[in-house]
């Protein structure tokens, strides 16, 4: 039998990959927070919570509320919890636990407060060195994963033979996957693009059509590339460590364009909450959830406070989440300078 | 009074042309085949058959089926119809017709059975001198400008002092013009976008879902700036007036997103009802229209045999609707050579 992956986290995104990795017959330990959503999976076979359609061969899976053993028993370990969470979860961890293991992130953000990415979060806490950091992205909504139609998923790591192997172990008649080595550029593009969905979403919500929403999408296209390129100047080239991005590749426009127009995406349906007149705090209460994009554009806003790209779309976003702006009124600033 | 304007069409596009303009107080001759059409817009103030929510002003019109009158009482003249039916209408008219004339093309196509792009057709036929042509392009569907939804339009043309005075006509409130020198760069923008939207409407009737359609979508907006990178090696520099093209701007990705993603596009709709097993034949008899992509995938199939880009997905649809390709096999050679 192969050797067993880690999943941590049981949200629908943990859910789907799950079920990518047991598809193919590759055995996992998974680490749910819950034990009655455990007890629930070991009776019933499902995620009572998230893609209640997708049935598990739990033959192939490990459970448990234990993070220090599941993480011991893996030599690759798949995090996949929102991006605000993930400090209070491995917190379960000692400082070594993660030494000469894989971790792959599937989460789209960065640890909200500290402004830092997960590869820089794990480094300082856990000593990872970026070689043993790999990233999944998209364009993948859970919900086509359940569904079975043709999805993509981007692998990234530093070493092209590392990431092609794990990326073989998703692989299906469902799921391509393409490999690169830009993996700190793609944890940037999944980022943004969240804040920008949140745009969509509120320019949906504000009741503008079609025709603006695509310009509103390639400004913020061009804005995700304006930002990258000043992010490696500012950086330098030791932390920008592919300077090419291929920015009309799936892991940048597609996910870009997934989040945007997609009603399975949670941040354009945040967004057009608040373009039709919620507060933050009552979009939230009403999703029963945090929209990356929220937490994404405060850290982005105050990252490119130091790098300085021009970026209106994302300060507007900010605007309207963080300082209470009026968004019709943000929005109607932007109209003019988009070209 | 301002100067008149000539509009050549009475579609949806021509009728929402026509109403920017005479919402912005300027008078418009304007040519419509019917009588009928024309004798309905002088007593019901509406073109009975497109916009039909769209009230004239017509004291600002002056009406006529007679092309040449039209076209002589105007220094400026829009070309809005259907680029399979131009060259027929444009017969009605005298070589000299055009001199000294500005001429607007607003029609997303070249000239079937010639693969000419509009200017080149009117330079040999009309020796209309390339800095007396302009084009209008998207995004900006007519159903939206009737709605009165923020839109955009890019105005090209070499010189940019003319052009942007024709594109000031235009502007208002609801309607916002961006100009540009990529007088040619943009045909093709517009001419291609409609196959990819074609494609996209096919992969959607096939069934495929949002992860998919975003990783079509990218991988075609890559293809167009392949086709166009090559295509100026092989024009030449004399021919391809603006090698720097800016693809990230509403004319190219702009465009196509809204195109491929709006339930408001011909192209798309024609699309999904090929993918769900209509043949080319019963889609055009249902949709008692014809879609531009349709003829555009036959004009660019023909000038990349001597072009030689790399376009998988302008190939497939030209092979689906010319060559009765099965589109689900079609589809399936695609999916593996996307990134």
């Amino acid at each position: 039998m192969a050797n067993p992956i880690a999943i941590v986290g049981s949200g629908s995104w943990a859910t789907a990959l799950a079920k990518i990795l047991t598809d193919n017959g590759q055995p996992v330990y998974w680490w749910i927070r819950s034990e009655e959503v455990i007890r629930h999976m070991q009776t019933r076979h499902h995620n009572k919570h998230y893609l209640t359609s997708v049935y598990f061969n739990t033959a192939l899976l490990q459970l448990s509320d234990n993070l220090q053993t599941v993480v011991a028993a893996c030599d690759t370990v798949i995090l996949a919890v929102p991006s605000a969470f993930l400090t209070s979860v491995l917190e379960a961890l000692p400082e070594d636990a993660l030494q000469n293991k894989k971790v792959i992130s599937a989460i789209k953000g960065m640890i909200p407060d500290q402004n830092r990415l997960i590869n820089e979060y794990l480094l300082t806490e856990f000593g990872l060195p970026l070689e043993q950091y790999f990233t999944i992205t998209g364009p993948c909504h859970a919900e086509e994963v359940a569904a079975e139609k043709l999805s993509y998923l981007t692998f990234s790591g530093l070493q092209p033979a590392a990431t092609a192997e794990l990326a073989a172990l998703f692989t299906n008649a469902n799921l391509q996957t393409v490999v690169n080595t830009d993996v700190i550029g793609v944890q940037f593009a999944a980022l943004l693009k969240n804040i920008y969905a949140l745009g969509a979403g509120i320019g949906h919500g504000l009741d503008y059509g079609d025709n603006f929403l695509s310009v509103l999408i390639t400004n913020s296209f061009r804005e995700m590339q304006g930002f990258l390129e000043k992010y490696g100047q500012y950086a330098g080239t030791e932390h920008h460590l592919a300077p090419e991005h291929d920015y009309n590749a799936s892991a940048y426009l597609g996910d870009l364009l997934v989040t945007c127009y997609s009603l399975h995406s949670r941040n354009r349906t945040f967004g057009n909450m608040i373009g039709k007149g919620y507060s933050v705090k009552a979009a939230q209460l009403e999703m029963n959830m945090v929209a990356e994009g929220y937490y994404a554009s405060r850290c982005i806003y105050e990252i490119n406070r130091e790098v300085g790209a021009y970026m209106p779309v994302a300060q507007a976003v900010y605007s309207i989440l963080w300082e209470q702006q009026n968004a019709a009124e943000a929005f109607m600033a932007l109209e003019k300078g988009f070209i």
